[in-house]
Formats: C-alpha cells, structure tokens, sequence
C-alpha cells in the first residue's frame, strides 16, 4: 500500500485524486488546502485540513499547487527528509526547499474542470535526486499510466515549451476562428470537423507534410485578400507573423530551418 | 438519378468521388483531368478523359482544381447554360465565366491523401445565382452531409480565414512542437494526448474560456524563459506575438476585442 498526500485543491490536484482513487493499493491519506469549499470534494473519502501543520505521514507529497506557490507551500510544511513532488513543466526540481527529497510528477496533459480524462493516455515525466526515488516515481506513474518518461529539467522546460505552442497558441487561434464566426453570422461549430481532423492526422501524417493554406503555396493574393479583412491590429499581426515564418520554412527547401537570430 | 461531372483529380476530387459513389442516386459519368495516372483510379467505375473537349452532358459539374486554375478550365470547356460550381472557400461565385449557371459546393474540411473522413461530418456551404439551383445544390449537398449552410460570398470568405487559423496555423504550430521535441530528444507522440484533448474540449468549453497558459496569468518570468530556449528567429517573434495578443485580450478585461488598426 502507498500512501500520498495531496496538496492543493485545484484542478490538477483534483484529477490526480480521482486517478488514485482507482487503484486499491494506492491510498490518499490526507488533502490540504486553504479553500475548504473545495475540500469537501475529497471529505467524503479521504481526511482533510486546511490546516498546513497538521500534516500527517505518508510515502509522497504532491505538491499541485500554482507554481509560484511552491516554494512557499513547502517552505510551510513541518516534514522533513520525506519524497515531495511538484507537477510543474517549467520548474526545476531545486524550486523546493532542498530539506526534503525532491521530486516531479509532469502529467503532459491540459486538465479542465468537470471534464474527464484518461490518465492512462497520459503521458508523465518523472525526475528525482536518486535512484531509489526515481524507482518508485515509475513504479507510481506506471500504475496511472502506460507512457512513463524519464526526462531532465531541461527536456522538461522544453516540453512545456512546446506544449505552450501545440495548447495555449493553439486554443487561442481556435478562439481567433470562433470570434470571426460570430461576427460573420456563422456557428462556431461549423470549424468543428475541420479542428478534429487537423489534430486527428498528425498521429498519422507529420505537421511538416501535412502542411497547407496560402502561405504554402505561395499565395500572396489570398493571404492579402485576408490580411485586409482582419480589422484587428493583433490578429492582423498574428497572420502576417505566421505567414511569413510558412513561407520562410518552405521556401527555402531545407526543411523547416529558419534563420539563427 | 442526378449525373455528376467531376473536373480535376487531386485529393477534394477524390474525395467528392468517394461520397457520391456510396449513393445509389447520385451517379459519376464522367472525371475529367490531365493527369492520366490520376485518372486511373475513376476509371474503373467511370468514363475518364484526358480531353476537355470530350466533355459529355451532366447535371451538374464539379470544378474542383486548384482555384489559380479555375477560371482557365472554365473556359476551356464547350459546356454553356450548365450548373457548374467550384469548391473554393476563398473566391467568389464570380470567378467562373459567366456563360454557364454558376455556383459554390464548399466543404469545411482539410482532405488528406489516404485519410478517411466522414463526408455526413463536413459541413457544406452552399452558393448559387438563382434559387432553383440552390434548391438543387441544397439536395445534394443533403445527401452527403447533415450540415448543409446557405452562405454568401463574404461569409464564406470569412470561414476560409478562420479556417487558415484553426487548421493552417494551428498545424504549423503542432510542427514547431515536433522540432522542438526532436531537438530534446523526446518523441512527438509525448504531445499527441495535449494536442487531441485541446481540440476535443472545445465542444464543450469556448476557447475563451479554456484558455490558459504563461501569457494568460501574466507570467512574465516563464515568457521570458521561453523565449530564451527559442534560438529561431521565427518561433521567437511567432511565440512573442500570440503571448503579446493572449495579454492584451485578458487584461483588458472587455472580452477578446483588441485595438483596432
């Protein structure tokens, strides 16, 4: 039986419990957190405190509070030489205080509230200061999780790098393609299908050749026939930006390369 | 039984052949085009030519070349007074000559060589300069999809750029993820859950409020982080630019509406 605590009664913190809770051997001894309308959630099943000293003992901490929230947190707690871990992408292990061992659980994956997801598609990087730590990180994200990657802080900074490009830039161009919906009478919906298949085929075809739009081929009538209906100096400066770096890309044959700054 | 023909054979081609073949009523008499290997995969089930001049008598004719070619084909053919469309989101239903009854079929869809997709899923925006034909377009459109729209020359042209946002540049920036993945060392299917659950939730859940991430809560330090990591000039002004939008979008606090140009 492993025993864990969770601290922090945010979204994350929320979908970690639930994916413990599936697992007999996996016990969540305790939940802290300041927001006691959000501590009911877990009251029912596990014991909780707003109280941060009245932590009790357990295998692991999971620290899932906002990040610039860690240090702090665990500047708080009376434990001592105990595994914790953050689940941030752009933090380094050395962002908690060094009196613990430390550690991180990274679930690759956008949590929203009341939606459900499959954590065993979940991809989790794990990082420790020791072997023995690193062993029972895999054995832990194993048991939620088919897809367990050993990764350093800086692999780590560059995932969520990266997933800053393929989540938030991405989610907001769709917000970007609702807005222009609106104004012109249409359903959002209407971008649904075409949303679903653009992510759908990259498990099949590469973003690299799957490319196409004017910026592609070249077509600098469409492209200025679009920039002359985007009356929002933002959005104006968003296409062009991204026109141009298409256009770099693919016309200089080389692959995706562009120059050094 | 309506007779279609079909001019061009690149992937919207075959992909407009495949949705009507799978209706009893709807019949392919002939696919016409240039290239002869292509025709090779209608030809087992239709009349193929090579030859413009060979075309026969149909109720409606499907232009689906590329839109630079459009007008040239148009008028390249012996055709007059016929119901003939193009499947363009970007040009108007003028774009054809005049001498033949004019219309659009456009599908919001990205269509990919060897890609299944759904054709009841696409949305179909219908145009055309008279009401019968409309009516006429409308049954077809109905029969291969459960999403036909009625939509003017504007509307249409204003999906066509929504559509650059959700699909163009959402793929390019699903590319600059795989590179920065490949330069770590790390697979690209670590991004594949993220990328999946970004696109899904916005059914349930409008990018505006889904939207999160470093630009969003004003994290100057992770921005500045990032765009150290981003030695390409291009990544670093794409990266720069949307955080920039992303900021002023939510610290105006009025909603998406940035300043106007």
């Amino acid at each position: 039986m492993t025993t864990i605590i969770i601290i922090g009664t945010g979204s994350l913190a929320r979908h970690w419990f639930d994916a413990f809770m599936e697992h007999d051997n996996l016990k969540v001894v305790q939940v802290l957190g300041r927001n006691k309308n959000a501590l009911a959630y877990y009251g029912q099943t596990t014991g909780t405190s707003a109280d941060l000293g009245s932590i009790q003992d357990a295998d692991i901490y999971i620290n899932a509070v906002r990040d610039d929230a860690i240090y702090a947190i665990c500047q708080g707690l009376t434990i001592k030489g105990k595994l914790i871990v953050h689940c941030s992408g752009s933090l380094d292990i050395s962002a908690m205080p060094a009196h613990n061992r430390r550690g991180v659980l990274y679930p690759v994956q956008t949590f929203s509230e009341g939606r459900k997801v499959d954590f065993r598609e979940i991809p989790i990087c794990i990082e420790s200061e020791n072997e023995r730590d690193l062993k029972f990180l895999h054995g832990l994200a194993n048991q939620l999780s088919g897809k367990v990657f050993k990764v350093s802080s800086t692999q780590r900074r560059n995932i969520h790098l990266a997933a800053v490009f393929v989540n938030n830039f991405t989610n907001y161009l769709y917000g970007i393609g609702e807005e222009i919906c609106k104004e012109n009478g249409l359903p959002f919906t209407i971008l649904d299908p075409l949303i679903k298949e653009t992510a759908a085929k990259i498990g099949e075809v590469s973003p690299k050749k799957a490319q196409t739009g004017p910026a592609r081929r070249l077509d600098t009538g469409t492209i200025n026939k679009h920039l002359e209906l985007l009356k929002q100096k933002s959005y104006h400066e968003i296409y062009a930006v991204l026109s141009k770096s298409i256009e770099q890309t693919y016309s200089e044959g080389t692959g995706r390369a562009t120059p050094e700054r």
